[in-house]
């Protein structure tokens, strides 16, 4: 735990089966005017609309709506969602659907009444928000787990003409004031977005986890999880209404990126920077575009970070150690990732997402390059890893 | 994650070793009279009672002192503390100390407007408090680890003529608003109390883990905290400068009881009552009475938990599983944490800690009986953990 910092995280969360009930209670403190958000429309097929829309019915709330949220949010979708809160008068935001449209809903609560362009205030100069901006709460109910965004100030937003999908991270005041996560609202997803998101945790932990020297509680903690996640994973893949693996995939993915772990030590995210460049190019799956990536990616920088992936290889994937280098043992750790990722599933290569080589040097360029990592990538170094995912 | 839960934790952290230079900014929103609360004057000594001072007066502050808190504080002291409390008209209860100081000022915090005897209102009848109770604020400046008192509700007050220590979890409003973790501020502690601090840690991990038949996220999250917490405690038993071991341990103390890992499972508490009733009849350092009726207690609930056991041997302890009966797997885990407790120089007897055969009744009898464990334990069953103990 080296380094100074502040940790605080007053996110609310309501947990389980009956966790939708507590929705009229947490909404209580807030002003009559609550702004709907919601993706494309699967929250109407399911129920959760219906019962969403019934509660704030009963509590007195006037419902405003701003539905077709897309799975990577535009800043023209922004752009929009901005107009709708402020006719709207909204007091409250409340998103319904998965990380896509919480993200949105965080970056429209302090948009709505901001004297610039908020795509290039927060997203191009990534300033920060303090307590006396003018924001508008936000609330989340999860129906896809993967982003974390229930529990933290991150946003990200794409802009198609500008080819960059960016992620900002706003302060304490825009996180959701609470989020109700109820695992049973995330069985109806496709198999191809639960595994997306799965992989979206562990790219979360792993990203976290391979950057800094130091012995770090953090990264015990890291390693604590990844068990958890590769074990439930596993159960949902096979039968995706295991309640016991979807609720523990549910509560990972908010440990994994509510900051808790990110405290005291180094954090790369390389990782994401490359997924959100093929992202902005093919609109592709964003746990896909992730898991097409980060092979490659490991098997790059991994002589400058041996002994971590080492590390790694023994105490998460029990590779054994006797008679063997560490370079052998960190190889072997991501063999054996490489192994489960395609069990289950994965995309493990971006070809596949919709990149051809002729796209790979507009994708290198709206990479943004990270510090955090055992290894500073320079434009050819990308270039290279890209060539690699194909 | 089974059940259905709600998780918040307000609290904010300042850690790291500039971490007192925010106490200025976080009582800024409070009033100007501030109640000091502190121990037996160790503070004066090493000079962090000047520091703190200097930053109260230089905020404007009016200092009021409450000092004289005592490791176990008693229902009496904390009778005095309202009194001094009210006659203050404190606007903020700021707690510079260990785990001991911050419970004591929780307990003002809720009985200084209180209309009942606190003692039977919270400590007898366990009464909640709710957002409507009067409570002053209070903060945290942590100059020893263990309790996890700066982010929880609890509180644990002694009662001599009833030979009753008793702890009761508060509400979110009661939960310190900050506390101040400066890993520096413990390296003065004697090593006796450092060790008996990581085994209180280590106690609340494993009554938490010890508990549920369900596949649970925070049993992997607690057995990351076990390993990190073994090999830092190991570092700062040799070197208690070590800023990194410190540190570490100071986090996972946070960590190990702030409600996080308790989230969605069951959770045991034997070990504390056990220990509890020992330290109400012998005024025994805390971790210390927890040490030394540990493995009484898990070696005779161990049939009852045994599958959970051997997990923990081979997860936490590395037991080789070949050729072994689960009996025999979970078994060597105890014996290596045994091991493990000598080497680090815990008290592993209740002789030591002033108790003979003639006290045991007595102490059986203000043992309480918890229902979370693998086996609710009878009067017999707690005499005889107790005759082991010896």
């Amino acid at each position: 735990m080296l380094g100074n910092f502040t940790y605080c995280n007053p996110t609310k969360l309501y947990f389980g089966k009956d966790a939708l009930g507590s929705l009229g209670a947490a909404l209580a403190g807030y002003g009559k005017n609550v702004l709907l958000v919601y993706g494309g429309g699967s929250i109407k097929k399911n129920g959760i609309y219906d019962k969403v829309i019934s509660i704030l019915r009963s509590s007195g709330k006037n419902v405003y709506e701003d539905g077709g949220v897309m799975p990577n949010p535009t800043s023209e979708k922004l752009a929009e969602g901005c107009e709708r809160a402020r006719a709207a008068k909204a007091d409250f935001i409340l998103a319904v659907g998965g990380g896509s449209v919480c993200d949105y809903a965080k970056a429209v609560s302090v948009s709505a009444y901001c004297d610039d362009d908020p795509w290039e205030k927060y997203f191009i100069r990534m300033e920060d928000v303090d307590a006396d901006t003018r924001i508008i709460p936000v609330g989340c109910v999860l129906t896809m787990v993967g982003t974390g965004s229930e529990m933290n100030g991150g946003s990200v937003i794409t802009n198609h003409a500008q080819k960059l999908k960016i992620g900002h991270v706003f302060g304490e005041n825009v996180f959701p004031k609470f989020a109700i996560l109820n695992p049973e609202f995330t069985y109806t997803l496709p198999k191809y977005q639960m595994i997306s998101g799965i992989y979206d945790i562990m790219s979360h932990l792993l990203e976290q986890y391979f950057s800094g020297e130091d012995d770090n509680t953090s990264d015990y903690v890291i390693e604590g999880l990844l068990h958890s996640l590769i074990h439930s994973a596993g159960i949902a893949a096979e039968n995706p209404t295991d309640y016991e693996a979807r609720s523990n995939i549910m509560w990972i993915a908010t440990w994994a990126l509510n900051t808790f772990v990110a405290k005291g030590k180094d954090t790369d995210w390389e990782v994401h920077m490359l997924g959100q460049a093929v992202g902005a190019h093919t609109d592709a799956t964003h746990g896909m575009t992730l898991s097409a990536v980060s092979l490659p990616y490991y098997r790059y920088i991994l002589p400058y970070g041996q002994a971590k992936f080492a590390r790694y290889a023994v105490n998460v994937w029990g590779v054994d150690k006797a008679g063997k280098s560490e370079r052998q043992i960190a190889e072997e750790g991501l063999d054996a990732m490489e192994k489960w990722m395609r069990d289950l599933g994965l995309v493990m290569n971006i070809t596949e997402l919709g990149v051809n080589e002729d796209m790979l040097k507009g994708i290198a360029k709206s990479t943004l390059v990270m510090e955090g990592g055992y290894k500073t990538l320079t434009e050819d170094e990308i270039y290279n890893i890209l060539k690699a995912s194909l």
